[in-house]
């Protein structure tokens, strides 16, 4: 183990840090880290625990940290942080958070959301893209969001945005379409999933031991589904559609295709 | 390589930070990481390339983050930083500069100077604890300045300064004398090791591939002679130890001594 850090870590070595309050629980670390080893980078990426009141004290100073190649934002700090990025991407600018700022060559930093993009990704590894698809989102919540935009993005054909809030729902149906006049995006409180290609959770429902479906639906073998709940790796969406003979994914999926998304945007893969 | 960063780093680790201007030379990742594994502390040693303008900008965020352990500091930040510590502890108040910080339990940060302490230590290793001893030490630089501090600390009985700086050696000597009145400490343009036990290196003299001694001295066997200078391991000084048949130490062992005494300070040893 000992030489093992020694080989890790120099004075040369840059980092990429990823900001959360609490912070003990990203899976990051385990997930950039090997990928940055194999692309033969000398990049680690490291947790910060910064409180939530500290935040706006902490980033002015970091920022200035020459050897910080990166930043990554989780909970709660994904929109507050756009007020320090000197560029924000147009599909950040749409969701209205970010999670990723890089150092631009000319000393500036640069913002993007990729927790959109990772599903996306996803849904392209199971040879299910979401261009020319109806696609049924459950959730509009700060995943939902991003996801919604990043679907429209794609090309969907038709996003449909449902959620316990109906007017949650509606507000981002209607920020979707606006952005997106080509995609037909609407709000539905209809738990029907005929119709649809592609169903996503983007609730946390199946993420507790007794949680049952995120919404009570008929699946139909042609559909893809896939549920951004990352743990336990098969919840009760995607057993039932494992059942059904469904192509499906998870939300570990998203995660390592949010990685990649993410290392290339930094310039790491 | 990928199964190690995974194993190295996760949402729990802690971090000391080393902040320096350039940062990319120090050893410190090499030197403490395989002793925190060791130690089997979730810790990690990582370099802040901190630019010098910044420092004040980014110590006070720092500061916050709460998964960091403590601060090292290196050039040229030993004396800026002192100003951020709550609290500073007696030998670093006498040296006027501070090498490391911890977080104390009730939230503050507490300072010390650990650069003298390495060398103290490392004489210890030589089997010449400084106490009741009669040394000589060429350069009175910030390394100097520490050492002496140490070494009277140590209950050196004689600490003789030599600088081509004569007014500087005399000065550091009258600081010294005050703080320990028990040790008789002289600033001296002399050049002879008659009387001495110990001869201490603190100038850059050896670093440079053709350096000759810090001054022209003749050694005797029974003195224990010691290099900070930690590249070449053997410095002419050092090989002119070994020649006469004097114990000696260089940089490397000072080095090692150091984190010893650092992460004691920081709760990790």
């Amino acid at each position: 183990m000992a030489e093992q850090r020694q080989a890790l870590v120099s004075g040369t070595t840059r980092f990429i840090a990823i900001l959360g309050d609490p912070v003990a629980q990203v899976l990051s670390p385990e997930v950039y880290n090997p990928r940055l080893a194999q692309a033969g980078a000398d990049v680690l990426l490291i947790p910060l625990h910064v409180p939530a009141s500290a935040f706006e004290a902490v980033m002015p100073g970091l920022l200035r940290v020459a050897n910080l190649a990166g930043l990554i934002f989780t909970v709660p700090f994904k929109q507050r942080a756009m007020a320090f990025a000197d560029r924000v991407l147009p599909s950040a600018q749409q969701i209205g958070t970010i999670n990723t700022m890089r150092r631009d060559p000319g000393g500036g930093w640069t913002a993007d959301m990729f927790d959109g993009a990772g599903l996306v990704r996803g849904l392209e590894q199971l040879d299910a893209a979401p261009r020319n698809r109806k696609v049924l989102l459950v959730g509009t919540g700060g995943a939902g969001r991003a996801i919604a935009v990043a679907l429209a993005r794609a090309g969907a054909d038709a996003l449909t945005l449902c959620d316990l809030d109906q007017d949650k729902a509606r507000g981002l149906a209607g920020d979707v379409q606006r952005f997106y006049p080509d995609c037909v995006v609407t709000a539905s409180g209809s738990v029907d999933a005929q119709g649809y290609d592609i169903l996503i959770n983007a609730t946390p429902v199946g993420m507790a031991p007794n949680d049952g479906l995120p919404l009570p639906l008929r699946l139909r073998p042609e559909m893809v589904v896939f549920d951004i709940v990352p743990k336990p790796a098969v919840t009760p969406l995607l057993a039932e559609a494992a059942r059904v003979g469904c192509r499906f994914g998870g939300g570990r999926l998203m995660i390592d295709c949010q990685a990649d998304a993410v290392l290339e945007f930094l310039g790491f893969a």
